[in-house]
Formats: C-alpha cells, structure tokens, sequence
C-alpha cells in the first residue's frame, strides 16, 4: 500500500450541492445560521451556493441574501457556483473567494445538465474564468460523470483527461472530479488516478463522490492512497440522487470524517460542531440522513 | 496494491446476526419463506438462527422450527450459532451442515456477553467443537471485538492471535473474525492480517463486519487486498448495532455485492433475486434498511 496523507481538506458541498437536491424548502434565516455553524466547525472550505438561474433550482434561489447575509470567518474559503458571466457577477457581488465552473465528461450528460455540447460549453466556461482570476478568485473546475453517465454508461479516462487538459488552458486552479451518480468502484478510481497523475500533480485534484451505491469511503480510501488529499463532501449525506428518489447523497462529511480520525489523518474539524451542524438541519429537513456516524452518535 | 481475488463467497448472516438485533418479531412462516428466497439466490452459505437459550434472544426461540421447515437447496450450506452441547444437540436435531461456536476478544465483552471468562469459556467450546466434528460438521469460530470493544477500547492483534490459536487447537475449520460494533478503519484490518496471516493461511480467515460508522466497505476491500476471500453479511444491512438504537447493523450483502461485481470478482449471487429478499424482509420488518443498493435499486 502506498502511504496515506497526513492531512485533508474536505470542502463543504452541503448548502450547494446537498440542498440542491432535497425536496424541502429550507428558509434563507435555517441556512444562513447554519452555514454559520460549519463556519465555526473547522471546516476551511464552504460552498454555500449556486448562482444558476433561480428557475432551474429554486431550492438555492436565495443565493445572493445568503452570501450576504453569513458570518464570514477569515480561516475559511467561500465559494459558489457559477455558471456563466451572469452568474458570476451576482456572486462577485455577494462576495466568493472561489467561483467554481461545472460541465460534464459525458457528451450526454453535458447536453441535459446544461443544454449545449461539450465544445460549445468551453467558451462560455473560458469567459467566466478569465473574468473570476481577473477578480483575484480562486476557480475550481468540477468535471461531472467522470466515471459512470447515466445516460452512456462508462466514460474513459482519456475523455476526462481532454475535459481537464481544456479547463486548465482556461486558467482553472484546480479540478474537483464528480462520481455524480456515485456508481464508482475502487478500481475505476485507480484507472482515472493511474492516467491524470501523469499529467497534473495531485495538488490540482480533488475528488467529488456521492454515495449511492455505499462506495464512497472505499473509493477516498483508495485515492488517499494516490497522495489525494483534497475531497467534497455533505454533512450527514445530504443530497440524494435525482434519477432515484430515497437514495443517498454526497458521502457524508461525518463519515469522512470517522475515518480521516481514524486513520490519524488531520483535519482541522471538530467532530462535535460537525455532529451539530448536521443535526440541525436534519431537524430542518425532517428526515433521517444517510449519514452512518450522524445516525450513530445522534442514538449512541 | 496487492492484486484481489478473483472470486469472494458471502455467507448470509441476515436470519441470524441480522434478525437478533431487530425490534420487530417476524413469523416461523415470514423467515422460512424469506430464507426459501435466500437459498435459490445464488447465496452458498446461510446462518439460518441460533440455538442459545430462547429467553436469551426471544427473537430466534424458534430456530429448531425453521430448521426443520426450511426447504434445503443442496448447493447451500446451512449454519447456526451454537452456544454449547444442549444448543448442539437441538441443531443437529433441526439439521445443520456448519456450526459456529462464539467468544469474544475482550474479556469484558466476553464475560458481559456470555458471561463467563475467556479462560472459562474455552472448554465449553471445546465441548462443542469436539462434538460437532464428530458429527461430521464443519465449525466455525465467531470471534467478537477482534478490533474494538465498547468497554474496552482498542483490542490488540495478539490477543486476538491468542484466541484463534485456542480455538484453532480445539478444532474449528475456521475463524470469523467480527467488528462487532463497526467500528475498524482500514489500517485497523491491515494491522490484525499482517499478524494472523503470519499465523495462518487466508484460507482460514473470514470477516465479519458492521457498518456502524460507514467503514465496512472500505475494510472489506482492504481485507480483500490481503487474500481474504470470504465474508459475513445481512441482507439490506439488517441488525443495528445494540449500543446505538437507529444505527446501521451487519454490511449489507447488496452493497458487497455491488462493489464485487464493480471489481469483476465472481460471486454467483443473482442481484436481481437478493434483492427481492432484500425487498421482502424490508417490508415486512416496516422499515428502510441502512444498505445503499437495496435503496437505490427500490427507487430507480
């Protein structure tokens, strides 16, 4: 086995991409006091929402009032998403220090999540790069689908290479790679990590899991054995999957967390403000989190 | 990384391990039809019950009953757990091809378990094993907290050694090594095989692990990395973990299975057909079962 990081970041994906996909309506005053909560739980990194078209996902229409609105703590980075120079303007206004980018690996996927092709994506992803460094921002790229689409099956790890060789001539700092239905093996972790760490050092990686099909620790376990260090996650589980209701969401940020202490990996997190913050808005949301640990230590 | 196996074998602990630890009561009827679904699923080993004292765990008190009603396929062996000679007697009475004798690592979970001493509890196995051998049986020796105790704490590798090596001498064919309280990281599960392997061949060694906190999936694959080819499940993560109402309970052979058929190492279990198990234990306990592939595949 090659040897494990000492330590790992893990950005806070909830009040994004977990809140994204609930079906509950979570008030602007519920998420704001709660990012507050991850803000002071030794989290480094929150993505506190989306400046996508508020009619595409309603759930996050307040992005603007919230950004706005949150105790910014200085020892921690807040980004968002932002699809376009629209979306980037608001997010300026409402104050980011990361903007992050999305497309898809997957041709499909691409064209369903954002209705355009591939090729036509990177311009408008290029302008909103040039525009978020010229800012002084930091820009991450996610890279959805980089294992399994759910409309083509599997993609190849040189068709992930091209999408990453493409952001990265755009300017990104780094890449955060979606297993987004969360479909992924250890194996096919290893395969895309064995291809992109010959071109890009592990610094330029993260990894972004959900845990549909429960993999998710094993496949963090196995890129933390590739040197990475960097990984999405949702407190408690947020998020589900939108192609099956009832079924789980990001890996959970508490789980994470269970076997980086574990391990003897550092984080910086506090366990206990974590397990808070997760019960807060599962109270919120009024269901049961995937969450082994949060379901663990709320019982225990 | 070592290379893994090409072919694992799950045995299904779901009737015994699983239903122990649930609150509802199911039927003599609902277990033998439920069983009858496991045996036709392409599953090669099944612990239908347990023959302890019926007013020890009331949910099993009719484990001779199922025993004699179950319709045997002649492809999967049949187990149960065996606590010592009258439990044998009956076993043998209601038809099994395995029994599997039990102690703990750590002294306190034995004595607060099955209450005796470790040093107690060796000739009461002993007993059982000789006897079961000469029944022509195969034995097997569950081993609890080789990892963990919720008294305790960290239990070293040596004195679990120390137990195999007593059980081993008395006679079992084989050891199950359990994180009783699902509990174990992954370097956890290398440190205790870097020992026992030095001991005895994997052949020898089967793990049995708990999803408590989410890392069974992750230690099975670190198992797998070491030659270890069998394991303990529950259908849908059935059982909960005592010391924490609402936790997970057993790994789910649904998730096992997805992560092996991901990895192309061959099982012989039809999904399709554990899943309908899965699915029909689910609704007749009234309850969502921790698994993420029971879930996913219910809704898709």
């Amino acid at each position: 086995m090659r040897s494990l990081p000492s330590y790992v970041q893990l950005k806070e994906v909830g009040p994004r991409d977990g809140l994204q996909n609930e079906k509950s309506w979570i008030t602007t005053e519920d998420k704001v006091n709660w990012i507050n909560m991850l803000s002071t739980s030794g989290i480094k990194e929150i993505e506190y929402s989306s400046f996508v078209n508020p009619k595409m996902i309603p759930a996050l229409s307040d992005a603007r009032e919230v950004g706005k609105r949150i105790i910014r703590n200085p020892d921690v980075k807040y980004s968002a998403l932002v699809p376009n120079i629209k979306g980037l303007e608001y997010a300026l206004e409402a104050g980011i220090d990361g903007a992050s980018v999305f497309m898809s690996a997957s041709e499909t996927h691409n064209q369903k999540n954002i209705n355009k092709s591939i090729q036509d994506t990177y311009p408008v992803l290029d302008k909103v790069i040039v525009e978020a460094k010229q800012a002084g921002k930091h820009v991450t790229g996610y890279i959805s689908t980089v294992f399994d689409c759910p409309y083509e099956g599997k993609i190849s790890p040189e068709k992930v290479l091209d999408v990453c060789d493409k952001l990265i001539e755009s300017g990104v700092d780094d890449l955060s790679l979606g297993d987004t239905i969360g479909t992924a093996v250890p194996t096919q972790v290893e395969q895309l990590l064995e291809l992109l760490l010959q071109h890009y050092p592990k610094e330029k990686l993260i990894l972004h899991f959900h845990d549909t099909r429960g993999m998710a620790i094993a496949n963090i376990m196995t890129a933390m054995h590739y040197g990475i260090y960097r990984f999405d996650s949702t407190i408690g589980g947020l998020g589900g999957c939108p192609y099956a209701p009832g079924a789980a969401g990001n890996v959970a940020t508490n789980d994470v967390l269970y076997l980086l202490e574990g391990l003897g990996i550092n984080t910086g997190i506090d366990e206990k403000k974590l397990q808070e913050a997760g019960v807060f808005i599962q109270n919120k949301l009024n269901k049961t989190l995937p969450s082994r640990s949060l379901a663990y230590l709320k019982n225990a």
